[in-house]
């Protein structure tokens, strides 16, 4: 599992700081979350294949989230692309890049789907053989929604010595690798446990921006491989977060430590502050695991 | 007047290469022209004020002229703008950025006033006491015009020497700045040629983007100072103009001639050449004044 940080800062792109979208690769998938003013240059600097890119989640319709989809998508028209590109986010969203592709007279040549939400209780919304994303309503200005991507849980992995050793027919590894017990050459029924190994642990990525704090998210998210949490301001300025609706660092790690998650990253960092490092320094007395979202980082997991 | 390049590439933005966005200053003015994605990033490379944009004219509605709009326009909410800001540009336009205003529940607290425009022939869409801005209707494949601005002639400059001379009443100053003849203390009718020089000469940018070759516009950018016209092919690709609606270097530069303009700059280049000052070269065979755009150039003229 890896994730790129195109961007992480809140409000208004600048020339180094670029608004909220990332890049997650996950069982072969590339899921697009979020895309912000600029997230097509941040794809290319990051070198990212456009074509890859097959599903786009939007967590809500504020501008440092959605601004750079129509012109993704035009560009993928200008490519040539075929494929079909899956769109999911906040109902509105599809009348929004229709309505300016519409009037470019620019509508694409390969499929454009959007799958609307508006559900304020969280949904499966993706789903095949190794992956299922699962939305996670958040509590901010506008509808917003956090997505939970986590992997299936493999086959059973084949320990072939034991099975030579316990007598059993390769045509029978298949029905191993999927958990059954089998009978041997001899007749013998040999459990499924001594001849294989177990599948390899399903890694999981939350990814909850924009919100306040919101402990209701803590059940679902429980035990994620990853957690990406907002973290616009310190608790200096906390007065400031029921207004806005944005978390402090401090919150962030304590849904983090709630939820038993595995690793806290930071992001959506408010302008105002120029030393970011004491975003990790506030938010580690309450959760060890904390990184720091920056603009082309990249974090692997596995 | 001062013109600044902020992107002058066609089609899709890179890390280098931006879509077309433009600054002119002229007689305390700061008009921006067009705004593909990413020009706030680029209006902040560049230095340039927000709070000095009063004016924005879109030629029309290809995502490479207008996508950075509403992330502009969403900006100088958060930077709590409450100065009036007028767009001028096609009809559509309005609804597209107020919808995702709206979808973001982000309506701004400044005067956002759209004037849209659907006439084919040219119309003064914006006049005060020293500038004057006519559209220029183009041939592409939506709806577009470029744009004309045109400084107005200013008053007549005293020749304070002469006119202490021929013993006129400095009362008299204004009447004869303006261009009257006035009587001196002896009440001898003094010609106003004989005491005043002539005003500076009124400079003129017409700014034509996108358009096939379009010779009727001619007649109407005419001795401009300065034009700025498309060049997205060598004429190499001249097979493709009339399919895109996009002229060649060639084009531009025969247009500069006929319409005998004092320079002629160059823009909107397609992104398969490598070696633009083939650009200039295929335009100097019939027009010698010819400068490139690039992204971040600054002209300048008196």
């Amino acid at each position: 599992m890896k994730l790129t940080i195109l961007g992480c800062h809140s409000a208004t792109p600048r020339a180094h700081h670029h608004p909220t979208s990332q890049v997650l690769e996950m069982k072969g998938h590339m899921f697009l979350i979020d895309c912000g003013e600029g997230t097509q240059v941040q794809l290319r600097k990051n070198k990212v294949k456009f074509s890859r890119i097959k599903h786009i989640f939007i967590s809500h319709l504020h501008g440092d989230h959605f601004f750079g989809l129509v012109g993704l998508i035009s560009t993928f028209r200008l490519l040539g692309r075929e494929a079909e590109l899956h769109v999911y986010g906040p109902k509105g969203i599809k009348e929004a890049i229709t309505l300016q592709l519409k009037l470019g007279n620019s509508w694409t040549n390969f499929p454009l789907l959007f799958h609307e939400l508006e559900q304020t209780s969280s949904e499966i919304i993706f789903e095949d053989d190794v992956v299922r994303v699962t939305t996670i309503p958040l509590d901010h200005r506008v509808y917003t929604n956090g997505f939970l991507f986590q992997e299936k849980e493999g086959l059973r992995k084949l320990n072939i010595e034991a099975a030579i050793e316990a007598k059993i027919d390769s045509s029978y590894f298949q029905k191993l690798k999927q958990g059954h017990d089998v009978k041997n050459r001899e007749g013998v029924q040999i459990s499924n446990e001594t001849v294989t190994f177990s599948p390899e642990q399903p890694l999981s990525y939350a990814f909850c921006s924009d919100t306040v704090y919101y402990p209701q998210i803590v059940e679902q998210i429980k035990h994620a491989t990853v957690l990406y949490h907002e973290a616009t301001f310190l608790t200096s300025h906390e007065h400031l977060c029921e207004k806005t609706k944005h978390s402090t660092a401090e919150q962030a790690a304590k849904i983090a430590a709630m939820a038993g998650v595995g690793h806290l990253i930071l992001g959506h960092y408010s302008g105002r502050y120029a030393d970011l490092e004491l975003f990790k320094e506030e938010a580690q007395v309450y959760f060890e695991e904390v990184a720091l979202a920056g603009d082309g980082k990249v974090f692997e997991y596995d």
